[in-house]
């Protein structure tokens, strides 16, 4: 199943790690990374079969770990929606005192600001150097 | 380790299972599940032994299946976010189209609507029955 649309329009491609596609959210608010796992039309992370489930939450828990060590945020923000893109995803998003709308979510607050020539490349070196 | 005064005083015990402790948001807008997994100081989902984080994410499984299940929702919203409190919990929300705040998330809406004798009682007895 390919990537939705709007998925592929919001964010800008890591790397592909064995269970999922990698993608960084074209917001530079926030360090702000989502995986797609690969080829399953599931919507809700139970529908996964067990295997494939396991696979994709460890790479969500080995990127994480690689968000809190390249960023030091104060917490990872881990989570999957699914009310405006239905496809199966996980945000993995750093967020610290004082960001925009801490402590409240990132999701639907105002509007993105897309990177320019500031892209996080200490985090996507160490998310891809991890993952190949 | 106990679980933090926030969430105690936010939620009410619906059971123990196996790896958590599984509470209801005490806010009748969503049917809202918390799952705190049992005897850990851990903040991030990363940070649990693996054996212990597998036997976490099946409840947590497990759990949204039921959500899903009994409540008929258009998406569960599964989240590990931690910026009020940063003792490691798991959010696993019923969302529907046209429910309060909808497709944006339920954290920092407005205030809780408390439950009186309205108690999603199938859903709950479905949890307790699957996790006894």
């Amino acid at each position: 199943m390919s990537i939705d649309p709007r998925l592929v329009s919001d964010t800008l491609l890591v790397c592909e790690s064995h269970s999922a596609s990698i993608r960084l959210m074209n917001d530079s608010r926030w360090p702000w990374l989502i995986l797609i796992p690969h080829a399953t039309d599931a919507t809700e992370l139970h529908e996964l079969p067990p295997q494939v489930c396991s696979a994709f939450l460890a790479d969500v828990n080995q990127t994480s770990r690689l968000m809190k060590q390249e960023t030091g945020c104060t917490s990872v923000n881990i989570a999957m929606l699914g009310n405006v893109v239905s496809q199966l995803h996980c945000h993995v998003v750093a967020r610290n005192h004082g960001d925009p709308n801490w402590p409240a979510p990132v999701w639907g607050f105002e509007k993105a600001t897309p990177y320019n020539a500031d892209l996080p490349q200490t985090l996507l070196a160490a998310v891809v150097k991890s993952f190949s």
